[in-house]
């Protein structure tokens, strides 16, 4: 039996605020002792990737109080009836399946009168056939040539996710992969952001992937209006050069306006769906079917070991537990996510929406008020750029921003270069291992000015290389420690209420029906 | 005769802690009184803009306090003693001479026995004559051919700010421009950023321009000889594609490997360098040196405006008394800043290095520990992007996140299409008009997940279109509002010795002098 109850109105919590400010991270971290620590804090990963937490202030008596925690919440269970079926996203009615776009971790899950798993898998293969048919020259353009770019048109979880996957893997596929074709991203109304896409491309010979749930999200249809007219204004015809990715209920799912339409549903969040066709439509065309697969095991393996109840061996559960341990009893109000790999570029900004838009709420599934803080900021940037930016307030600000590092052993381009005796690779890795132990221990100077009081903690995930199954297995271990957080929160972490408002009152702007300071600032921007 | 005290030695710090929670937002823009407020709270600033704060949570008695605090911290007397050339840059004793890199603002500053204002101006034309002569075809590659694009090498500042700045324009450039030719950047020492880089160019037609003040910035040199590596291989020579921004003293000055060199110096530090030849030479060579012109005039005509003594007529001062307000009153901790261009899309980034680099310090001026919270967290993505991702946490999450805006009337690329009766544009001004409304207003709803609570503060920066004037206008004001922040916290904002104890653990780490901790995370890295 699950009971959905309060963060505070928890024993284990009510430990844990006594556990406050227990370790000294240059203290833990010195000597042999240190050594140790950092050898017994690795929780293995799906390919081959690891967790390690030694650099967490956190301590035997912090996990035990954390383990409680784990099982005091029900963390185990609440994801197994999550994956089972059970309808988790309570505002607005819904299973949560995003985990059956990868594998089947329980039950089969049945809803609108289908095997959910079965459909997830046979639109992936009509996404690969598809991909497949572009790929071989079945599928051409107007004159019988191949497409040589695949562009996106979608907003927030139909961009965001795909895009950082995209980049994440495209230098990847140059290097390793049987095919790539590049892809471009439309998501902004600002129309800049289609006529620098559209600039420079050929339009002649690109294809479109339309990304709308709903099929009536204003910025994706007004961005899909834009590119018929340029592709008009080309003398091409759009309905050959343009597919869906929608609900079948959707007003895109039958319109011949579309080469294909490939379908999702209510169950996978935006946030949630780089793994189901929103992102399998794009990366199988870009990198082709069989790596978008490898992608998808990743993210499968990691949601098993996800459903282990030991949060010593869950790395995504421990993930979770050692953020609300910083965010509700240390006070710690952001978290940096700092990749040292250029080809995450924007997985923060992926794990900003991700994270910040599941449980940034103040109000628990049942719609009461919570007397705690819920979901952090985050923010980051590949390192070594950010140590040349923002790591100036990380390392002696006056707030301790808890960091999230990701480290590869080999780059994915094959291509280096040996200076001073070290390649650019082993650089990079250096300074991982570097900043987190500047972080953590710091360093006393006779000029305060040059000293670190350290104290910064720091947690790292560690692969060979950053395949698409290590992908895989990253973007799964995020989604599954935001989901474990929003049920320690006793949030629903699968709505988003709080974007609507906006919306209501844009359409109020656009049709002039504003007064007082509404209408003003409408005057102001020139409505 | 200037005093440099901490912030709680100030008396009108001490009753500005008695003024907190003052404004009730959606009471005082309610009605016609709320349209009022909104009309009074417009600040003029350079090239059209203007900078409204309305929707910040501040009244009249709050002003007059913050008012009260600039005077006591002599603000305007410490901007005069800045430009005028005294030593501001105290822990490294420098001068900070950036504006004078676009405009002389009072008294000739001689500096090495130099007039600084004639020298920057000398490199800001020297570089002209330079990007003159790549568009005019006297200066080729070794087969005569044009130069069709530019790429700089250099990391932090000399990355951040220049890709900001060059995207912001690129689309202006293509519509508006004399002169348009692509700029790319190669920053990060992983090895797949140059590779990515190099692969999606034509080497034979590319000119490098290197960064680096000291010569001696390691990423840098890396990749210098990353591309120089490239340029070999196809059998180019690389002293005909690369020149150097870098300072007189600098082992990269005088050498033969590069077509010309272009002079900065230490007094001006990296993240306040893209006024100098650091972002000059590729903007110059992007866009050509008239545009780069304009866009020094706007942060020209900028600067002059924050020498104005009372904030309520100071933009600049004005922002950065607010957000004091914020930061040591109202007590939060990170600012969002949220741009409605898409041509904007890196500025939250530069603005990140700019303002954490600056004042994320917990010495003041003097190396003594301060007692107040300095820098926040500064993050950000261009709306509407964000409204379908982090935005849930701003308007629903537990912690207040003041936001800092941006919008302008037009677009740049002149490229714009109709739905539903009003325009891409249209709608992405009247959604930065609801939302700045919705976060401050908020709305009671029945069902609490759908309510809002509001009170959630917000500034807006407002311009016609993004020019090249207005975006030296809106550079120079976010320079100059960080500046008069570390006025106010007694910090030296113009070093950045927190990033100093990572570069020394890197270095230990390479050659193996390492043991204990640091050690095992070396191996683990594979190092």
């Amino acid at each position: 039996m699950i009971s959905w109850n309060n963060l505070d109105a928890s024993k284990a919590f009510a430990h844990l605020q006594t556990l406050r400010n227990r370790v000294c991270l240059p203290e833990v971290l010195s000597g042999e002792e240190g050594a140790k620590r950092v050898r017994k804090a690795s929780v293995p990963m799906a390919a081959g990737l690891s967790y390690n937490y030694a650099a967490k202030a956190v301590d035997e008596k912090v996990l035990d109080a954390l383990c409680d925690l784990a099982k005091e919440t029900q963390l185990t269970e609440k994801f197994a009836a999550l994956y089972n079926g059970e309808v988790i996203n309570t505002g607005e009615k819904r299973k949560v399946l995003h985990h059956l776009t990868r594998g089947q971790l329980g039950e089969a899950v049945v809803a609108d009168g289908v095997d959910k798993r079965e459909f997830y898998l046979s639109q992936q293969e009509r996404v690969a056939e598809f991909a497949d048919a572009v790929h071989s020259g079945k599928i051409t353009n107007e004159a019988g040539e191949t497409f040589t770019t695949v562009v996106q048109i979608g907003i927030g979880g139909s961009d965001l996710g795909p895009r950082a996957m995209y980049l994440a893997l495209e230098n990847w596929a140059k290097q390793n992969g049987s095919f790539y074709m590049e892809a471009r991203f439309i998501s902004n109304v600002d129309p800049d952001d289609a006529a620098q896409v559209l600039r420079s491309i050929d339009v002649s010979r690109s294809l479109f992937v339309l990304v709308s749930k709903s099929g009536t999200t204003l910025e994706t249809l007004t961005n899909e209006a834009f590119v018929k007219d340029a592709l008009k204004k080309a003398g091409l015809d759009p309905a050959r050069h343009m597919v869906a990715v929608t609900s079948e209920t959707s007003p895109l799912a039958s319109s011949k306006e579309y080469l294909a339409a490939f379908f999702m549903d209510d169950y996978i969040g935006g946030r949630y769906s780089s793994t189901s066709c929103v992102g399998g439509a794009v990366l199988s065309l870009a990198f082709g079917p069989k790596v978008f697969g490898r992608f998808l095991e990743g993210a499968a393996a990691e949601d098993v070991l996800a459903k282990e109840p030991d949060p010593r061996k869950n790395p995504d559960m421990l993930d979770a537990l050692i953020g609300i341990y910083e965010r509700n009893v240390q006070n710690w109000p952001a978290t940096a996510v700092l990749p040292y790999s250029q080809a995450l570029s924007r997985f923060p900004a992926h794990l900003q929406q991700l994270d910040m838009e599941s449980n940034g709420k103040s109000v628990n599934r049942f719609g009461e008020k919570v007397d705690y803080v819920t979901g952090p900021v985050i923010f980051g940037e590949p390192g070594t750029n950010g140590q040349h930016s923002f790591y100036q307030l990380l390392h002696q600000g006056t707030d301790i921003i808890p960091l999230q590092f990701v480290g590869f052993k080999k780059n994915q381009a094959g291509m280096d270069v040996d200076i001073q005796g070290t390649t650019s690779q082993q650089k990079l890795c250096a300074n991982v291992a570097a900043q987190i132990m500047a972080f953590a221990c710091g360093k006393k100077a006779e000029d305060p000015n040059k000293s670190f009081a350290g104290g910064r903690p720091s947690s790292i995930i560690i692969g060979e290389q950053l395949t698409p199954e290590a992908l895989g297995a990253l973007l799964a271990h995020f989604e599954n420690k935001v989901m474990f957080q929003g049920f320690v929160w006793n949030l629903n972490s699968f709505d988003q209420e709080g974007v609507q408002l906006g919306k209501v009152l844009a359409k109020r702007v656009l049709s002039h029906d504003t007064d007082g300071a509404l209408r003003v600032y409408s005057d102001l921007m020139g409505i």
